[in-house]
């Protein structure tokens, strides 16, 4: 097929989904479909557009004849060339992405959840059938970080991801740094601006995060993981004082996504509220913008920063996606789509993993307290590197409280998790001490 | 030709030069080989290697069998599929590319100034034939700002590219704000670091970043642009007290590459010091890296940032070009590579360019002179937001000299040279005042 038989002939698009991202995507490739035309040079227009509700008013322009209601008919139409599922979920954007592939048709999906929790099936899927799946969209909205990792960074090792990948939390993350806001307040300010959704779970409990985790390690060591093995948690803990902390300390406080492969193989995956130097070009991003420092082998550091988010940003992914997928249609059998190469990949332990860490204790102001959490420490070869103790306050019974920092050099964490167990036995000590972690970065800083 | 025939056949590569990048591709070529082969699912080899000298002692070790000292012989041998050309300047360099497009064979090259020089030439001869050219390694090091701008921001009008892309001239700017250094101390210092050539001049003259900015400005808006339309001035007159004055006014001073492009289709195009607010991610990034803020009408904001040159930094964008050509070599007629598609582009005179203005002149110690300087600039309808003195130094001579800040209201350029050229005119004025752009960055700040 030449370049000027395809003039003659677009290639046809379906659109799964008309939610903010889908109806972001429709007007996208209408308002800037001369500009993609003339780059690209392969005409196509959308001919079909599944939604739930067909009397739904919409904010974009759909001819009624392009609309279904029946995400089938677009796996079916055997004139549709390439299937694009925003649906979201995991039930029947499943069913849509298998049929898809099963009838030969690449897909183009910003579904985090799905390939995180089915990115096995869907994977082998793909390979078995030689059919592409894309997902620019799925990790870091307007991001290129799929593309850079697949393409871009193509001859180098993964040595370590690192970054801010939910943007929900960092906005939250942020006002707390910035205005003293309690996590509960910061949460319902970001709701309030359309930040957070409204059931905002997956967002504060780092759950969001650790689905984009699961697809960069799964592209960038070539093999699926199961989500089981990535270790989460959430900012929900955090108090305003832990920030005042980490500022007289340095540091600010991020949720950090962490892949970092070890000399011997082993791989880190996790995703946990940590301590950035404020220094780091990563303490620097805030509110709903993302980044994404990766490191390889050869290209050394680099970083990737943008809004991480939202219906055009998400387009953009999307539509970069649709444009490679077309192109690839020509050649089906030589598509540039992502490929399993590695059938391993250990991921470590949460236990066995080791950083310095900040523990915060809330302590009733009695002598000989800190004498005996240092102990503790000291029984389980956890050596402290700085103690600070904040101002006394009163709770409402009257009771004085301090909050006391134990910063900790390196150790596993389940050696800290161990300790931290014995602590917590201690009388005048609070059972839920906040524990971040201390990441180890690189040389990015000012 | 299917994926399995491919198997038994390795696409064959030449390789012209082996300096610094050279080395460092052909060694990663080797050293990663099985990751490559593994992700790219391409079989390939490195065919032939030219060198100008064929005794020198080499790091790498390159089987005589492959060594040439004719480049000739890379695109007269038919079994080579692409041709890399890392010979760098403007004469041997062109010859090659142009007889290995007219050979049929796709190029993959990092040589900006090859590119920004005779760009016109080589994007039609390219156009004209259907051979591609790739370049990832001609701007950014190992940032993929060219992939990024081509493909993942494919659905974006480029609103503004606006970064820094010389590594040399902004470790020297680093310096001297640590440090308080002078211009040509912390030349000598990055001399010594190997950060700066043995001649440097493209580097502190702004004009290596200049080369950069019209092959993003070409890439961004599918047109070639000639060399003639750029605005370029370097760092070589900056002062320790043009950092002393920025920072008490809460800004840095960054060598800036803007291409920007106004609602009327106007572009701005040029490189000069400019005042960054310290809260900008930009101000913040230090040292040899590079970063560059692209803003697209979709996607909104993103930066890039890394290492924007060196031995292995380049070689990884080297090679991504590398596998992009391979895929694409199996399909010729539907190459990836840059393509124009617009014959118009109106960069628009330096003097017209409009941002507010830092200015510091040097003046004799005498009544009367700051009055004699803003009446120039109010008889020129320059609107003065702040002035700022330093304390007064002596010159050799016993003669008082103080350095005066002026910071302006937003004009255009060549209103801001006809106000100097009458200031300088002044009795106690020294002739070559500072002149810093204020650039209007986006909201990408903490």
């Amino acid at each position: 097929m030449t370049l000027s038989s395809l003039k003659e002939k677009p290639l046809k698009l379906g659109l799964a989904g008309l939610g903010t991202v889908g109806t972001g995507v429709y007007e996208t490739l209408q308002r800037n479909h001369d500009i993609l035309e003339a780059r690209a040079k392969i005409p196509f227009e959308v001919k079909k557009v599944a939604v739930r509700d067909l009397d739904k008013v919409r904010e974009v322009d759909v001819p009624v004849e392009c609309l279904t209601n029946d995400w089938h008919e677009l796996v079916e139409d055997p004139e549709i060339d390439i299937v694009i599922e925003l649906i979201g979920g995991t039930t029947a954007a499943y069913d849509l992405v298998v049929a898809a592939l099963n009838a030969r048709k690449p897909v183009v999906t910003g579904n985090k959840a799905l390939l995180a929790e089915c990115g096995f099936e869907i994977f082998q899927l793909s390979a078995q059938l030689g059919v592409p799946i894309y997902f620019e969209a799925s990790a870091g909205g307007g991001i290129p970080i799929i593309a850079s990792l697949a393409n871009s960074l193509i001859c180098n090792h993964i040595k370590s991801i690192v970054g801010i990948i939910n943007g929900t939390s960092n906005y939250i993350l942020s006002e707390m740094e910035e205005h003293g806001t309690t996590f509960e307040k910061a949460l319902e300010q970001a709701q309030q601006l359309g930040y957070a959704e409204a059931d905002p779970t997956l967002d504060v409990n780092g759950w969001d995060a650790g689905h984009k985790a699961l697809i960069l390690a799964m592209l960038a060591y070539g093999t699926t993981i199961s989500p089981a093995k990535i270790f989460v948690s959430g900012i929900e803990r955090l108090s305003p004082c832990d920030f005042q902390f980490a500022e007289d300390l340095g540091y600010t406080i991020k949720l950090l996504v962490v892949i970092r492969s070890h000399e011997n193989g082993d791989l880190e995956l996790r995703v946990q509220p940590s301590l950035v130097p404020r220094e780091h070009i990563i303490a620097s991003v805030s509110g709903v913008f993302n980044a994404i420092a990766v490191t390889g082998d050869i290209v050394g550091e680099t970083l990737f920063y943008g809004r991480g988010a939202g219906k055009n940003p998400t387009s953009s992914a999307v539509i970069s996606d649709v444009i490679t997928a077309m192109r690839d249609t020509l050649f089906p059998q030589h598509h540039t789509g992502f490929k399993l190469y590695s059938s391993d990949c250990r991921v470590m332990d949460i236990d066995d993993t080791v950083t310095p860490y900040y523990v915060r204790v809330k302590v009733a102001d009695r002598h000989g307290v800190i004498a005996g959490i240092a102990a503790i420490f000291a029984r389980h070869s956890i050596g402290i590197s700085a103690v600070s103790s904040s101002f006394s306050h009163k709770d409402d019974e009257g009771n004085v409280w301090n909050d006391l920092v134990f910063m900790l050099h390196g150790c596993p964490w389940g050696q800290l998790q161990n300790s931290l167990a014995g602590v917590i036995l201690l009388p005048n000590v609070d059972p839920a001490p906040s524990v971040l972690r201390i990441e180890p970065l690189l040389s990015q800083v000012r």
